[in-house]
């Protein structure tokens, strides 16, 4: 089947089961049952058939997955088996946890730029790459080659950053700022707001014991 | 209607509606469509009318939707009309950028008390805080009065601080560490994974042009 055809919803749980079949790869695990992996990633066996059975025939009756295989397929239907590079645009105080983020590193993922309005931060060295101008964004991001950019910029500007990046070639929009995008079509966007998901939280508290 | 029975996938929307009506409050419209919203919010009109219809007869037809009395309905079905205490475990990189993040209290959550494992950080002081051993979770967190807790431990930690946060009285968990939390009933947890959203987009972009 077509890839495109994959429910989204389906695409979201794959990292999980990349990250519960890696750790699985950790402790040398050959081979895992969809009952075992559905408890290490806290679904139920059924959903883990189903979102498997998108990628193809994939597991062995009364056996279950091999791990090795089923870390490279999934890898290679997200498109990391090659290492995708990203910008990061804002280096404030996340911003920079950002950069050290280690799941970006480990999962495939790049930070090959970072831009930031501030003189004072312009030119000094982060990590391995030198804080470039945000107003030269249009040419050090094509540059970079980056399809991916990560906003962790003040929420009164990044509307406008976002349309810059996308006409500057970015592909792919992470969002942390608390706005919500208006994009062209052709850029994927994934909005992360965490005051969001404790306002999810706080709905389940506010309706007594679960 | 009781509102266990509304859609988590309504849930998850109201947070969004709830910061577009601030900023329509903040431009003093008095009155929103629900086409107005469906834009500012980045869904359709359907959707809007459908989502809020879970609450009550909330809309006029062909007048809209008061701004003012919707913000505060959507507040108290989130069970945020009222401040809510939350702890923070972890006080690295990650966790230090979280301490600052100006949307918490913005949204109504107050960061009461934080916790990390190593003595050059136990007993300094961060914003309003003075940051506690971990050791002392059991005593410390419940003094607090939380409800919540936010954690940003490493991965290999994260799981036993969650068990001792439910049993010391903490039932909702917004989980940053990229691990899933397997927990009695009657704690809920949200998780956000960076590298899990940059692993949706990366899939997208592996499908070529959207």
């Amino acid at each position: 089947m077509d890839r495109r055809d994959i429910p989204d919803t389906t695409i979201q749980r794959l990292p999980l089961y990349l990250r519960c079949l890696l750790e699985a790869q950790t402790v040398r695990m050959p081979v895992v049952s969809s009952s075992a992996l559905a408890e290490m990633c806290g679904t139920n066996a059924p959903q883990v058939r189903k979102d498997l059975s998108y990628l193809g025939e994939l597991g062995t009756r009364g056996i279950g997955y091999d791990v090795e295989a089923l870390i490279a397929h999934i890898s290679g239907v997200l498109g990391i088996d090659e290492r995708r590079r990203a910008v990061l645009v804002g280096y404030g105080r996340f911003g920079s946890a950002l950069l050290g983020y280690p799941g970006f590193g480990e999962r495939g993922f790049e930070i090959v730029a970072v831009l930031d309005s501030d003189p004072t931060k312009i030119g000094t060295r982060v990590g391995d790459v030198t804080i470039s101008d945000v107003r030269e964004l249009e040419s050090v991001v094509p540059a970079t080659g980056a399809e991916i950019a990560i906003l962790a910029t003040p929420a009164a500007v990044t509307q406008a950053v976002a349309a810059r990046l996308a006409a500057a070639g970015i592909r792919g929009i992470l969002n942390l700022a608390p706005v919500t995008l208006s994009l062209a079509n052709g850029v994927a966007v994934r909005q992360v707001c965490l005051s969001t998901e404790l306002q999810v939280l706080s709905f389940h508290l506010a309706q007594g014991p679960l």
